[in-house]
């Protein structure tokens, strides 16, 4: 069903490419981090996530809910960037075909073997047509179940990981790589210009991926599930009362898009994470897109508040195969902050519009 | 992966049946009621339901993120019963799957001409082989879309339907016919002997139909989700106001099957429903099985609340391809609450123990 | 204005008293626990409880909005009981108009000096006309501040002390002596016949004391208040999770009476804390009286759930000035259960009916 | 007690002066609306306030939990502006005393019979020193009560009036002021040379009236107490439903002083109203104070969010005993934001920096 990109299904949009692996889910993701005992202070001991393993060098994360082995791995390295995003396929045959696909794309590919990757299995980890590493796997190890042991949830109650964001500065070419993975698109950003973010899920959510234009590749941030929205006020609360509000760098707040209720924080080494509640199912055959317009003030907070600037410009750095780290491209297209959202040229319809301006606060 | 019953993919168990139709989800019931102002006020006004359609002898409801018609048809009817349950299938090409599917296993089935059922395509019914009505569609009208119309919400603020609960005398006979539809096993509630209940899913919750060992076939409960537990706190609060609290039946509590927070409603004919907030993601393809057993008083209630009587012992009959009510058999296998679970062996001392006393309270 | 039971000032109904002492709220209770380790297991390690305090015999425990010294003494006994009432007083003028007054009423008084209760001022501690010890004091130690240190908060995340509910053979003997102290009465269970139940209170809430019909002295509950309601469900599912549920005696729900969200809990020797969220504010010299209808399935739970018959018989021995256990008198009127309400004639068929049936469920 | 401010009873800080009145809370506000058809849908329709009377030019509102006539008289208006402030006293006594009060400070006042405000009994009418209008009234009709009428509640669910929040040019001197009536002190804003901000009770809670530095006197916003959390989540979803976010001026947030979760909406015609839930008990007779340092970045905001500017520039001009607009004067203290907090003085690099930048972000 190519016509229609809200569609789930492993498509094949390009009949030239082999069959495309069969995707489950946004899984995992790997942040390097400068200091590891201040990442596992925030990540542990403030945000609450499970420690399913641990190394000198490496934490293995996952929230209650997470039935694998881990939805973050915190890495110990010299320079801050996010290592390869996680995607759960169905089959081991999905590795083999994903193989062949990222080769016919001109993608270079690595296969990793089970247990390079502490509680996972076989691996095929790829360098994507955007840039991104991502790494592939059809199974994983099942640590005890913590989802009904209230008695151990701290901080944010993460339940686990639910989405990748992720800096493109094309972002129709993002949505064309993902849509010919069989991606669904459920929500966008747009004008009759361009389309400057979009939102796609293999899973039944609003996301697995999102796309935010601007210079990358980058990663803008991981988003993690939480149950109600008190849990994300709870979270604001515990950093407030230890004068570590400055790691809150945007909200809470209602999203426009997808309508989750939302804060994003920064870790100590500025990785940005959101944790998100509320959703709504997609998994419908005909799952209709729901387009926002850039010029909706309450596409990126549904309650019209400004969005802060550094949300837009900041970002992680991305590793490549050879774990450098990957020059980023400019944006390639419209900015989204420079037509009129979040309030910044109705402030001042008269000031010419050069950049996105700052909201006054 | 014909061994794993909880692999949600359409499965071909029994080699000498056709192709099974592709299930994406339980989507609507329809429910006979005696009374059909009666049955507007209180699934309407009180509990918010939205009026998608409206006719002198029926009502099409749906909760507030449904993106499709209708997730319950009111029928007026003279005698209260529950009426098709309708499943949502992936394409046109899984109806004609159906047909083959049900005549082969000797079920009376029927084709209804779009529109036959208000807003949806066309439509294979069948009496399938526990003794329910099912309905299954490939495509359905998209009226407006009021997951943000906060200013609408009233009542319980539903979103959608969840699952069906259906009484049945043979609960693995019952899990054998929908683990050979492909759905999978998320939880069970078992002993050495047998299993008392199970919950399956196609969508990636935990269920899109549960068994409830008793004499059936009838509709024991539908289930509707809501976002957060204060909903389910505010329909409660909203009975009390009007004294109609006796329409609460059971709860509100945390299920430890599901981990959902809950409340039972009995609608003014009896019909009960659920309404169920938080869930958990089943859709990786091998989703552990969490089973409980049924000497665990937290398996109905986490709190270890005593489930009433009647929650056992009572539901809705349901119709057959003609209209006519079906008989029913009685439990066929070991009864869940006489084996000393839930308080109830202490109503009835007379009764033989044939398991452990509840937890002292 | 003598003839407004509802006015919360010092008043002096009885010519012949001396001047009352002017109580500032209910402040603190002692329990006296037989296994001061399992005692701290429950009330810090589960339920959250600030420890300000700790000797080898006793606890002191606050809750996090509190800024004196305590809210709860634990103290190892043989026999557990409720020891001494504490009352907040405004003045240490008070202290001395308190011996006279209970020396008036023929009560046996004792002086402790500053320090005798750990973090409090003088005390004047008496055995009241209905059988309680009370402590009345008007100075304590403030420690540290901890109101807004999410990051501390466990369990319940109980902010403060909010009542103490008794048992009282003769519930307007109770209300008398009470008001003859000053205290507003807020709401009643009655009849045409008897008052059954009353909430009294000092403090600009719906009580600081209230009497439940039953044999006493008796200590009922104490009262704790948490913020919101999702403190309640979260206590509940901590207890699930350890398998604790059974430390659960009734509820969550929703007071007719007080319209606070509730649970009641028992401690490891059977003593009944409720954590009790909502109220509203008592504060208006002419404050209204809400008198509930014993027949009125409500006025227990708004929801109309039945309460536990545990509830309505067990209660906490109470100590009298020696140490020695108070000898309890029966209730000398009728009592609440009989007359129909809450579903418990139905336990006790033989006992004639008075008044209607719980509404059918 | 004059050595405590924190103590909220009558003192007599002035021996020249005659006894103050006792003001119990405040109890509700007058707000001048130009358009009194857009005011009812802003605070009725939406808001969800409730109408105790309604006439061709005023409207008479209160929340759900307020059990006299009204918390808010909307009167229409040629000019917006706040009319007189209520404040319930004890008794008819402080009536007189009040005029005396007045008097003696060389304040306007007016005698109004009962009736003369709908709903209330005989009111004392003062131009107060610090430019205010005050009602000061000792009676009050009782309407129906609604506190468990959850099935009328919507919109914000607003319970009850909680406090007036007015701007100053010289904060000590309000202070002084309402010192003398008997307010106590709960929180401060402030540094080594002044206080910015104060907040002072009468009933037991944060506060009945705060002070915010600026141009003066002026109506800063009114404070009405809702349960929990999610009602404030809520009301700012009704407005985004209806592209009426515009109406969300500042938050939700965390407040640091009184610890209350937050939102401030703006009415059609400029007034500031905050939902404000969560408080603490202010009861005891030393109470101790919390005083936050103006550069703390979490006072305004526990989660460390900017401050909006129009919510320090932005207010209600109030009337006189003649209802003519009350001219303004200018600050005469240190302005709060330009001593580093909030991050303003990045807003205003020229300005000469007088304590530390907040924290980087």
């Amino acid at each position: 069903m190519p016509a229609d990109p809200a569609r789930p299904q492993p498509a094949q949009l390009n009949p030239v490419l082999p069959p495309v692996p069969d995707i489950v889910r946004s899984a995992y993701a790997t942040l390097v981090v400068t200091d590891l005992a201040e990442a596992r202070r925030f990540w542990v001991d403030l945000l609450g996530f499970v420690v399913t393993a641990e190394e000198p060098a490496a934490l293995y994360l996952r929230g209650y809910d997470e039935l694998t082995h881990h939805n973050l791995i915190l890495r110990a390295g010299p320079v801050a960037a996010a290592g390869a995003l996680g995607f759960r396929v169905r089959s081991p045959l999905d590795l083999d075909r994903a193989v062949d696909y990222y080769k016919a794309l001109g993608c270079r590919t690595q296969r990793l073997p089970a247990g390079a990757v502490r509680g996972l299995g076989e691996i095929v980890r790829a360098e994507d047509p955007l840039g991104f590493l991502v790494d592939l796997f059809a199974s994983a190890e099942h640590p005890e179940r913590l989802q009904q042991r209230y008695d151990l949830r701290r901080g944010a109650e993460v339940a686990r990981l639910d989405h990748f964001n992720i800096c493109v500065p094309d972002v129709p070419r993002a949505y064309d790589y993902y849509a010919g993975l069989g991606f669904g698109l459920s929500e966008t950003i747009e004008d009759e210009r361009c389309v400057y973010a979009a939102w796609m899920y293999r899973k039944q959510t609003v996301h697995d991926v999102a796309f935010t234009g601007g210079a990358g590749p980058r990663l803008h941030h991981l988003g993690f599930f939480a149950h109600e929205a008190h849990s994300v006020l709870r979270m604001c609360d515990i950093l407030g009362s230890l004068s570590l509000e400055a790691h809150i760098e945007r909200g809470p707040g209602r999203h426009g898009v997808s309508n989750a209720f939302y804060v994003y924080l920064r870790d100590p080494d500025g990785h940005r994470m959101e944790i998100y509640t509320s959703d709504y199912y997609t998994g419908d055959p005909d799952h209709p897109v729901l387009r926002w317009s850039v010029l909706d003030p309450r596409r990126r907070d549904f309650w019209g508040n400004a969005v802060i600037p550094s949300w837009y410009s900041d970002a992680s750095a991305v590793l490549d195969l050879d774990g450098a780290v990957r020059p980023v491209t400019d944006l390639a297209q419209a900015a989204e902050v420079t037509v009129g959202a979040d309030g910044f040229t109705a402030k001042n319809p008269a000031a010419p519009q050069q950049g996105p301006q700052q909201a006054p606060r």
